[in-house]
């Protein structure tokens, strides 16, 4: 008997959300979002062209996890990919597969979508996550530098 | 007396971004897109909801190089970031100051757009890209791995 699924998020799993992007920030010992921002990213979850989009884990009725995703395009494969912003688990639900059913659900949704690729990012010392990644068969791409400005 | 400007790209550049692309592709060592891609990327770049934008550098009537970029989403921030998916100069138009424009453009559309970031990935061995970068005052996200799937 499975007790865990994958769904969409619906607006009425707000607090669930923001409970777990507070446990994510704390996990990755980055400032988690304010008020102004925790209020404007449900908006923009739930509005009417989201600009990304939520999968829960729910186990036995209580929500252990998410996903939150978005579709980038490659110009080279001119085909979109499936970028993965975040997931998260929460600490007691590890172990347990669920990482392995977002992944499976992610993929899924990547082909439906006609994606060439699937992406995202990883803290260099989150060995178990990376651990993960590679027993999965993903690919670190090291020739890779990221750049950013923030101050704009 | 200013020649050279950045505007955004319509169908009849179609030639002249396939043109850039292949030099672009040759540039980075990598594999231009295929007959089936370049027409899908020129399909996608001008259809109703397209997938990425196209600018354009033009020097006296000729066009000098492209940038592709799309908005992706920041969960923390709980804003749109601009993603520089690609930006090329052809090599008889570097060193005049087209990169710069290229990017004040980019912060201006990010800035407009209500963007909390501008990001983008460079080859670790484009030294001559990446000393730009850093004159520009953009940082290197060093912490952060790159993983993907390629085969979904």
């Amino acid at each position: 008997m499975k007790k865990i699924s994958i769904r969409k998020a619906g607006k009425k799993d707000s607090a669930d959300i923001l409970r777990l992007i507070n446990e994510l920030a704390e996990f990755e010992k980055l400032q988690p979002p304010g008020k102004t921002e925790r209020k404007r990213l449900i908006k923009d979850a739930f509005s009417k062209d989201p600009p990304f989009r939520i999968l829960l884990a729910e186990d036995s009725g209580k929500i252990a996890g998410y996903a939150f995703y978005f579709f980038t395009y490659s110009s080279f494969l001119a085909r979109n990919s499936l970028y993965l912003e975040d997931i998260f688990i929460s600490e007691n639900y590890r172990s347990k597969g669920i990482g392995k059913l977002f992944f499976e659900k992610l993929i899924s949704i990547a082909k439906k979508n006609k994606c060439g690729r699937l992406e995202w990012v990883v803290l260099d010392w989150n060995v178990n996550a990376i651990r993960f990644y590679d027993k999965l068969g993903a690919k670190e791409l090291k020739e890779w530098k990221t750049y950013r400005f923030t101050d704009l």
